[in-house]
């Protein structure tokens, strides 16, 4: 089945959209990546978005907001549906606004999270049935709602016979734990800690003239690690706290980057950005478990080859020796791949399977995950599965 | 097939919850009333919901009231499930917090609708598939999002022989006009005007004491309709626009009771109350087609006695008479018929039948309304739909 998967992430960037191949071969899925592209939202859409994160949106901005970003999406899928023939559902994930799974005590609200990107919009575009409100029935369940991806994770990754670990590096940097034939219903999965968002916010700071990011790596390459500062840095209770948990800009942005100055007395840019990247790397490869055999690496941080390098150093000195593949060996595109796990989650919902793991988010049983809308096409496809 | 559907409407009085079990008899469906009932709202429920009318929640607010609409919804649904055995599907409106299908043009928002009651929390604490978010879909085609229930008029109540309007009375009348045999894409609806809105406003404020509306109409029937008024109120503008065209507080709430009381002078209050009634009858009776032989009534307002004393009178002074029967001759009890009917709506979805009617929405084409949330039984649905 052709399937398109559409997400917008945490650093709004834009609209990712990938179409998909995907076929069951025994009892295993397999994935195809037929086309990818990213649509940057317009300057409009995203100070919209933002209005609403600041919560200077009313209700009525709020609820057109909705239909402007479900526009939006239905663009990038049509734009999909386009390029690569026989799209038979979408899968869309909306952008996040609001995410609040553990409201305060004193708060007086109850744990709730807020999708935007009307569906409607996307099957009156395509005249596909569209799968969309991935977070809401986890939630319901008790759940953080999150991880979401780590059901593809264990769906595309987990090997019968050898022990493996999925990683993303986005912002944050997160795993899902495969042990050889681990059940759905026992997979760990969560972050790790930092990933490119410290490293981002001090070439931001320290390297204004630069592209804002450690390009290829290059800046940490041309730097040293200051052994004193990471040993500091690993001290952080993040590292110590025990999963699932879960870490943001709370944890590892502005707030994070003044306390790393502080404390890096006449150092280098080079050298900061040089010892992040470290602390990256140091902090994954520490939530390796000491079985595993493979880390399976996605997400924009696959391309600074700095951190693919010291992640691949911490992973060799080990009694038993990882290897870091990208995900695209196993047919899954870096950067592509949250965008694909849409599609796939998306397709196990139609068919009323079960499609997220409860101990990863900590609800009190998997749920279906997804609301179906249903396009012209709805009734083929539900005769092509139940008939 | 045994469905529940819920529904709170604009008064938020609280969740009608009706179980009814739907039959397809040749071409046609036949539906049974099981059980109805009506939840009210907390005090506290509805504090929160009149916050957001009134644009005074934030988005935290609002996300969270979503769950715990929801959560109200659910436990509606839930005592449903427990009194009629065998529930199989719910369809579930939610409330209604925001409809803006036509936005000033320079209030730079799209046209955009929030019904709110999360169905993941339906689904959760059921288990069984449920169905909302109904009028998104047709705004996405262009339509106002209503009326949705006239699809079900058309559905439930069109004769081959002859020509029948459906009537609903709440604060706001509208009709289903269904002429023998109408098409489904040729069926017209809209607001006739006023239905109990100006009367209940009239006896709140003329006759503070009393139960707060015209119980069986006996104010009216004790007072005398006052030609000249009636007459100067006949002549607002809404009962001479064209159709298809929607009613609300803004034309028949408190600003029009204060026309109405500029204009009454001297009159007891009784009077005013006949007088409103007879505006009521008339409107709706000018709006029922020459031909027509029958007139279906629901809504609370068959319950005012002289209200409906008064529509028969109009309805029999005409070249053809038509009869005024009350919905529950069709199996359409009338207090429970909306709810009745986003059950039918719920049936309609989960086939992949569009369910909208567009030329009386005034949508491009119609469109299969609502969402579905699988539960535990949706892959068992789907194989007895589609097997």
């Amino acid at each position: 089945m052709k399937v398109v998967g559409l997400l917008s992430g945490t650093s709004m960037d834009g609209i990712d959209a990938a179409a998909v191949e995907i076929d069951r071969v025994d009892d295993a899925l397999a994935c195809k990546l037929e086309a990818f592209e990213t649509t940057p939202y317009s300057n409009e859409l995203r100070a919209d978005v933002e209005r609403v994160l600041r919560d200077e949106a009313s209700v009525q901005a709020l609820s057109s907001l909705a239909v402007a970003l479900g526009q939006a999406f239905a663009l990038a899928a049509k734009h999909m549906c386009d390029r690569s023939e026989g799209v038979q559902l979408i899968g869309s994930h909306g952008q996040t606004v609001f995410h609040e799974p553990n409201p305060a005590d004193d708060a007086g609200r109850l744990p709730s999270t807020l999708q935007l990107g009307e569906p409607s919009a996307i099957v009156e575009l395509t005249g596909i049935t569209t799968v969309a409100d991935f977070r809401v029935a986890d939630l319901a369940a008790g759940g953080q709602g999150a991880p979401l991806v780590s059901y593809v994770d264990h769906l595309l990754l987990c090997s019968q016979s050898e022990s493996r670990v999925a990683l993303n590096i986005g912002g944050i940097a997160n795993v899902t734990l495969l042990p050889a034939g681990c059940p759905v219903d026992a997979v760990r999965a969560y972050d790790t800690g930092p990933g490119n968002m410290p490293i981002d916010i001090a070439v931001r700071a320290l390297l204004p003239d630069g592209p804002g990011y450690d390009r290829d790596g290059a800046i940490a390459l041309s730097g040293r690690v200051d052994a004193s500062l990471l040993a500091k840095l690993l001290a952080h209770p993040y590292f110590g706290a025990p999963a699932p948990k879960t870490a943001g800009r709370e944890q590892f942005g502005e707030t994070f980057f003044r306390d790393v100055m502080a404390q890096a007395d006449g150092l280098e840019p080079r050298d900061v950005v040089a010892t992040l990247t470290a602390l990256t790397a140091r902090t994954i490869a520490n939530e390796v478990p000491r079985e595993c055999a493979l880390v399976v690496a996605a997400g924009g941080g696959v391309r600074n080859l700095a951190l693919m390098a010291a992640l691949r150093q911490e992973l060799r000195g080990r009694e038993v020796r990882a290897r870091l593949a990208l995900s695209n060996e196993f047919g899954l595109e870096p950067d592509a791949k949250e965008a694909i796990a849409f599609a796939v989650l998306a397709y196990e919902a139609i068919h009323g399977r079960t499609n997220t793991l409860a101990r990863a988010t900590g609800a009190r049983h998997p749920v279906v995950a997804g609301k179906i809308v249903p396009g012209s096409n709805f009734s083929a496809l539900m005769r092509s599965i139940f008939g």
